[in-house]
């Protein structure tokens, strides 16, 4: 009963657990969207003479947050540069971790089926064994 | 029986999932290479000022969608930049998904291996141990 | 007891080795940090002419590591291209090993659960069919 | 004794497969610098006017690789473009796969140790019971 109950919470702690990569991904997508936003919407602010528009900033926010950076828009101001090494280091964090959390999804997907596959022979074989045993056990007594 | 039937529906949707990074990557790297060539030549079209032949709208999707970027043709419609960000999206989006499907092949290829060779020899002692039971057990009864 | 002993020193190497990605990582982030400051600073002396403040050294350094390269300022000197090529080399190279580092990272939390929670049911069939067996064993003696 | 050659079998090819991935990076790497430096000498060829040195075209091609692209240096000519086009495909190919190789190298890492752990005390518990019932057992035959 104990026993049980130990499993219960294990498995509820591993559904916590499992869930984590793929919340991660979804919220971070949110997080670094809103960045992007942000941070193009700021640079027109701090340097209004390379951002002119609001549509300039956005353009230049969205090549860098994934790494492509045409650099047809970019800052000069030390307040301009400054945004937009923090952008570059979370957008290259955001991928990363992003990258990680798809990976683990998958193989955690494979993993699943892979071990019960692997070992589901080996312990069908010493169940085998242990169904003998029992057998003869009853016969005997 | 019963048993046996639900180990093979087990092992079939094992089956099915193990292939599924795989099947992923070959699917984005087609669907990927489409929408580059798809975008190249819209771009032509919504932009004709800076992409005046279609090899220019190719030449700048190819150093897009891998996040290259030279900036030597860049958009600067509304309509350009909003195909150029979904190309981008997509672009960081595929090589996220397809570096992760390419991981969890390796995880499972060599998981399968060390998984076995782990439990093996632990699965052998606890055999040998049941045999001698099971030897034991028919001499004396 | 020397069973208990060599079992306890495997999961202390465990500790070891299971902390070692996240370590890595947090080095690695360090010395790409350190990396890209001492690359931007040297670069104003190899090509002062393109590199003419520290703020620009820094700046061209900034974008660099992950990947972004606006090409606002580039070097032009052999030296200054050789110090860029090992800053991309080496930026490239940390990117994926720190991505390698969370993903085990990831993988390794949800893959202690999933194990678990795997073969804990099978485990318990097991050792209810030998709870059977010993009970029937201590009737029968 | 078949069973032990089996086993061996089974061992052999596991480290056959666990190295692959390690080498797999190893060989990548090499490959990857080989084709950055036989395309910049080639672009020099085919697009003489925009690489009319030796090291402007090593310089495009070391930038292009790890998907920097500063855009200082970009081909004109549909041959340019095309080596361009590979040198960028296989240059992004090459760092998923390298990413994937130490990903799951990390991986199998801490799995070979968390593995371990996870069920050896699990074994353990059966292993005390099955020796409770032989010594059971032959006190009773």
């Amino acid at each position: 009963m104990q026993e049980e109950s130990r499993l219960e919470r294990r498995l509820d702690r591993a559904v916590d657990r499992a869930t984590t990569p793929r919340g991660a991904a979804v919220v971070i997508a949110g997080v670094s969207t809103v960045m992007t936003v942000a941070a193009g919407l700021l640079m027109t602010v701090v340097d209004h003479e390379h951002f002119p528009s609001i549509g300039s900033g956005l353009w230049w926010a969205v090549q860098t947050t994934p790494t492509v950076g045409y650099g047809d828009h970019v800052p000069t101001t030390v307040a301009g540069r400054l945004i937009a090494s923090l952008v570059m280091l979370l957008g290259i964090g955001f991928l990363t971790v992003i990258t990680a959390a798809i990976t683990s999804t998958f193989v955690a997907r494979s993993r699943r089926e892979v071990a019960a596959a692997a070992t589901v022979e080996q312990f069908r074989q010493i169940d085998e064994r242990l169904e003998r045993i029992e057998a003869a056990l009853t016969n005997s007594s």
